[in-house]
């Protein structure tokens, strides 16, 4: 299954994809979960399924915005340097724990909404990536009970801003430019995607592929970055696990590859879709 | 006007602080707002203290679970490295630009809560602050016109656990473990502290005096912090900024002064009051 949240009409809502459309949730559930976050922390969504089971589109894909998977995530957790290829290109170490950094909800768009580059900076660059949603809140959860926990997966690209970056030896500055962190198109419910199946990430700027990974080569599985995070601070429904990025960033490239006004990035994860977002001045 | 968000009888809610008691809020005002971030947003602190003016408290402040100042902030920027003795402690550089790692909400306590010590660390440490909780919104703000944008003031403890900060070079980790950033006890609003008045900041353990400076004492002053972050993404209502811890820190010290079970802590602003909480061993 296909969750989305959505805007039309004015009104922010989510629903089921099917096809080329959307079932409204709200509407078919009487307006019992407020959001797809509250769905999830209902474990509601094969209830969800089962009522939309036959009914007919409400509205088509084309005719909405797509909001961020989650627009309101409790705590949205990115792990940086976790495939050896980008490691190696930062010329960092292997970090032997997850290497966590925080993202905000602010900082997050949609598919298809204009990823911003700010005035302040040229230094604009992609990190296509894999998003895990958690379902089931947990604290210290065991890796071996981790992907009973997730929801889904969606597409993201943890899109930053590299001197903001590194302006300290702390990154949130730089990860969480307004409108930067692309996040969608849509969450695939984990019951389609058995537990360890190996997915692939692709990036492509303007068609031209300049990332590509699979799971098996993240550093830290995904049971280990659910754990980890979870002995942090409990993982609730909705709290989004950002994956990490593979080799090939544009800061890294001879010259450096920056993402600029008009560009066309995307993030292709196979089972789960597109995330296709322009590049967009920001104007002060 | 002391603001503070509390619980009592299995609802949480907010209210002026009027003496030793309370006059709760959403009561007088209809339900309007459904917490301190809403009243701030909708910029109605001062519509809330006429509306109390001379109506008897509903319930006594002894009487009450004291919530974070704000429960729900949608994002909690907090600077590191802001005072020139912390960084000579800590052996590094002074940082020419805010330092900034993020705090998310499960990981706040209210004055009077317990801060959790977690099995996994020994190395529970203090961090009295001033922490800025932001009223009206606004991106790219001059440092100019900062102080317009502050609703008001409370005290914060942004302990840590030390080793969990350093397992890699992004600070998250230890700076967020569940029920550990203490925020509280309420919110003094801004009419009543003037613009770049000095406040003086004092942690106390078991009654010790371990931290002592003064907001003159800032490397990077709340200007500077509040045109740095909203450059980053808008400062929203609610938001709030930490604004760093002076030196003394348990780590630095030989040999080092961990918190442990039993421990009360204090962090003490002048014309904001106490911060206490004490210290508990979380099981498991």
């Amino acid at each position: 299954m296909k969750f989305i949240s959505y805007a039309h009409g004015g009104r922010e809502s989510f629903g089921l994809v099917e096809g080329e459309g959307i079932i409204d949730l709200p509407r078919l559930l009487g307006n019992r979960y407020p959001d797809l976050k509250s769905l999830i922390a209902a474990d509601a969504l094969a209830q969800a399924r089962e009522a939309a089971r036959g009914r007919a589109a409400d509205v088509a894909l084309d005719a909405v915005t797509f909001l961020p998977v989650i627009p309101n995530p409790g705590k949205i957790w990115c792990a940086g340097l976790n495939y050896g290829e980008h490691v190696r290109e930062t010329g960092r170490e292997v970090p032997e724990r997850p290497m966590y950094f925080l993202r905000v909800a602010d900082s997050q768009v949609g598919h298809g909404q204009a990823i911003l580059r700010p005035p302040e900076s040229e230094r604009l660059d992609f990190e296509g990536e894999i998003a895990v949603i958690i379902g089931r809140e947990g604290r210290r959860i065991e890796e071996a009970d981790a992907w009973t926990h997730i929801a889904g997966y969606a597409c993201y690209n943890d899109a930053s801003i590299r001197d903001w970056q590194l302006h300290t030896s702390q990154w949130g500055p730089g990860k969480n430019f307004f409108a930067t962190g692309g996040f969608g198109p849509w969450m695939v419910s984990a019951d389609e995607i058995e537990p360890d199946a190996e997915m692939t990430l692709v990036t492509r700027l303007n068609g031209t592929e300049v990332q590509r990974a699979t799971t098996r080569m993240l550093i830290h599985s995904i049971p280990r970055l659910i754990s980890y995070a979870s002995t942090v601070a409990p993982l609730r429904a909705g709290d989004v696990i950002v994956t990490g990025t593979p080799g090939g960033v544009g800061a890294k490239r001879t010259p450096p590859l920056w993402m600029k006004d008009g560009d066309v990035v995307e993030v292709e994860v196979d089972r789960i879709g597109i995330l296709r977002n322009r590049v967009k001045n920001e104007s002060k």
